[in-house]
C-alpha cells in the first residue's frame, strides 16, 4: 500500500541524505528518443549499459524501459540489472525521477516534484513531458514507498545536499522564471527546507557554460562529504567556463554551512569542450518541439557529474588528457571508494552525464 | 538479480501449491482493449476494480496497467492496490501470466510458459499476443524471482493442482492441435510433471460449453482441497452443458489421485446462460484479427471460476436466482473463508471470469 501523504518530509522527521551515505540501490531509465540520442540511440544504449554495469558492482540497479525497448534492454544488460517496464519521455532519472528521503527509524519515502522538461514552454527541451512527470509515482509503487507531492517544479540535478542541513544550488536554475515564476527566492528556500529538511541554502550564481538545464549544480559542484565540496574548474581565463567557476568559488569561500563550518573547496579541472561533429549531428532526428542539435554545439562536459555508489564512484571520462588527473584527484578525495571511469561522450551528447541519468535510493 | 534457470522446477525441488494454500498476493491486469470490452472497457474496469478491492481485503493485489491507462487505473483503485505499469494485449493474468512454484526452504520461482492467445493462428482469440507473452518475464523482474522458461504453450487456466501431486485438466484444451501439435499426451504429461511437480494427471474430456478458451478446466472444475473437487453442474439434460459435466463426473468418480484417494465430488449448479444483448454488442469495436462478438452469443458462465484468497473466496455472481444457492454451497465447502460475490457479467462478456483475471503468488 503506497500512500500520497499530506504534510512535508521535514515536518515528519525525514531528510534527504547526502549521496555519499549508504544506498539500497540506483534507478535509471533506458535512452530511446531518436531526436536526442543519435543513431537510433544505439551508441547511448551502450554507454547507459556501461554505467549500469559499473554501478551494479556496488549496489542493485533498476533500469526502467519502455514497452518497445524492453527486450532489447533486457538482452543488452546483464542479469545483475533489474529491468522494469516504464514509459518516459526521456532518460534523465536524476531530474524526472523522485528524490528519496529517510528518517532515523528506518523510514523511506519519496518526493514527487513537478517536472516541466527544464523550462516548460519557455525554453524547455522537449514537449510533451507527461510521462516523465509520472516517473516518481511509478517508482513509488514499485518500491512500495509513500510519496509526497511537492507543489513546485524541481529537478534532482538542480541541488545537492550534505545530509546535515546544507544544500547547494544555482540561481540560474532555481530562480529561472521558466521554473517557478510565482515563487520568490525566500519561498523556494522555504520549500527546500520543508521538503529536503535543510536549514541553509548556498546559492551559486550560475552552472556550467552552455548547460541546457539552465545551470544544474550537479554538473558544476558537489559535496565530497559534509563540509567539503568539489568544483569544476579551469585555469584558462579565455574559456567561457572560467568566470562561472570563479563566481562560484567566490561564494563557496565566503560562506558557512548549516553547522557553521567554512567549506573546504576542491577543484577538478574540466576536460576540453565536447562539440558535436557533423557526423554525430546527422544521426539525430529532427522533431518539432525538441531543441535542435547543430554541428559545433558545445556541451558542458564536466567530471563533477559522477555518481557516488556504495564503495564506488562512477565517473564520466572523455578520452581527454585531463581524464587521468581527474580520476587521480577523485581517488585522493574518496580514498575508500573504487573509482571507475566510463567513457561518456554519448551521454553528454544527449545533454547531461552520469549523475543526470542516475538516482540513488538511500538505505533507511 | 533475476535469473533464467536451466533445469525444471521438479528437478530443483519446487512444486505448484494448491490455490487454497497461503498466498503472498495476487496479480491482475487492467482491461483495456475495446474490441473485447464494450464501451471503451469502462464497465469492465468497474468489475475488475471490484474484484481487486475484494481480494485486497485478504491479500496484497498488484494491478498491471498500460502506460495509457496508468492514471485512470490508479484513480479508480484504492490505495490498497499496487498499480504497476505493464503493457499487454489483454487482461487475463491467469493465462498470460506466470505460474509460481515454491519449495520447502522458502524458495519462490515462476514458470514462464509459451502463450499463443488460446490457439495462435488456428483459432486464437486475437493477434498479436507478443506483449502477453512477456508478462511472466516482467512479473519476475518486479517480484525479484527466478524464472523457468517452459518449452510449451500453456495457460494457467487450463490446469488446477492440489499441491500434493495431482493435476486436473481437459483434453479439449491441452490436446488441442492449436496448442502443442508436436507433443503427444504422454509428452505433455511429462512436462506437467517436470514443471508443476505432479505425478498424476486427471484428464477430463471437455470444458464448459462454448468456452472460447477451448475448455479451460478452471471454468468447469477445481480443487476444494486435496481429495475434493467442485464441478459446475446442471440437471437440465436439454442444456448443452449437461453432457460435458456428466462426462467429467464419470471420470472424477472413477479416478484416484496421486495419493491413491478416491475423489469427493461436489456440485455447483450453473447460472442461466449469459448471452450478449444487442446493446452490449453495439459497444464493442470491430477489429480485424479479433474474434467477433455477436448478439445472442452464449457465454460460459460458471460459479466455479472463483478466486481463493487468504481467508476469502471471491466468486462471480450474475444476478441469477442460482447465485444465492451457489454462495451458500461455497460457504459450506469453505467454512473458514469469507465468501464475497462480485457481479461479473462484464467479465464473462470478455470471455472469462474472476479466476481467469487473477494469478496468486503463493507464500514460500
Amino acid at each position: 500500500m503506497v500512500r500520497t501523504l499530506e504534510g512535508t518530509p521535514a515536518g515528519d522527521g525525514y531528510r534527504m541524505p547526502g549521496e555519499f551515505e549508504q544506498h539500497d540501490g540506483c534507478w535509471m531509465i533506458w535512452p530511446e528518443r531518436t531526436d536526442n540520442w543519435r543513431m537510433g540511440a544505439k551508441p547511448a544504449e551502450l554507454a547507459f549499459a556501461a554505467v549500469a554495469e559499473a554501478i551494479s558492482r556496488f549496489e542493485p540497479v533498476t533500469m526502467c524501459v519502455s514497452s518497445r525497448q524492453f527486450i532489447n534492454a533486457r538482452r543488452r544488460l546483464s542479469d545483475r540489472i533489474r529491468v522494469i517496464e516504464m514509459s518516459s519521455n526521456d532518460s534523465w532519472m536524476r531530474d524526472s525521477g523522485p528524490t528519496f528521503v529517510i528518517d532515523d527509524r528506518g523510514g523511506l519515502r519519496l518526493i514527487d516534484w513537478d517536472f516541466n522538461a527544464w523550462g516548460g514552454l519557455d525554453g524547455g527541451l522537449y514537449f510533451p513531458w507527461d510521462l516523465d512527470d509520472l516517473v516518481p509515482r511509478k517508482v513509488a509503487e514499485i518500491a512500495g514507498v509513500d510519496r509526497y507531492r511537492a507543489p513546485l517544479v524541481m529537478e534532482g540535478g538542480s541541488f545537492h545536499t550534505d545530509g546535515e542541513g546544507t544544500l547547494i544550488t544555482t540561481e540560474e536554475c532555481l530562480l529561472n522564471p521558466n521554473r517557478n515564476p510565482r515563487l520568490s527566492r525566500e519561498q523556494i528556500e522555504g520549500y527546500l527546507g520543508s521538503y529536503l529538511n535543510v536549514e541553509k541554502v548556498i546559492w551559486l550564481p550560475r552552472g556550467c557554460y552552455n548547460d541546457e538545464t539552465d545551470g544544474h549544480v550537479d554538473n558544476l559542484c558537489c559535496f565530497v562529504r559534509p563540509g567539503a565540496v568539489l568544483l569544476t574548474w579551469t585555469e584558462d581565463k579565455e574559456d567561457l567556463q572560467y568566470e562561472r567557476s570563479a563566481e562560484a568559488l567566490d561564494v563557496l569561500k565566503n560562506v558557512t554551512d548549516a553547522r557553521g563550518r567554512k567549506l573546504e573547496v576542491h577543484f577538478l579541472h574540466q576536460p576540453a569542450p565536447v562539440t558535436l561533429t557533423a557526423e554525430e549531428c546527422m544521426g539525430i532526428d529532427s522533431v518539432e518541439g525538441t531543441i535542435p542539435r547543430r554541428e559545433g554545439d558545445r556541451y558542458a562536459a564536466s567530471y563533477v557529474n559522477f555518481y557516488i555508489a556504495n564503495g564506488g564512484l562512477v565517473v564520466p571520462v572523455f578520452d581527454d588528457p585531463a581524464d587521468k588527473q581527474a580520476l587521480e584527484k577523485l581517488k585522493q578525495l574518496f580514498p575508500d571508494r573504487e573509482i571507475i571511469g566510463v567513457y561518456a561522450r554519448e551521454i553528454i551528447l544527449g545533454g547531461g552525464n552520469i549523475h543526470c541519468i542516475t538516482q540513488q535510493q538511500p538505505k533507511p
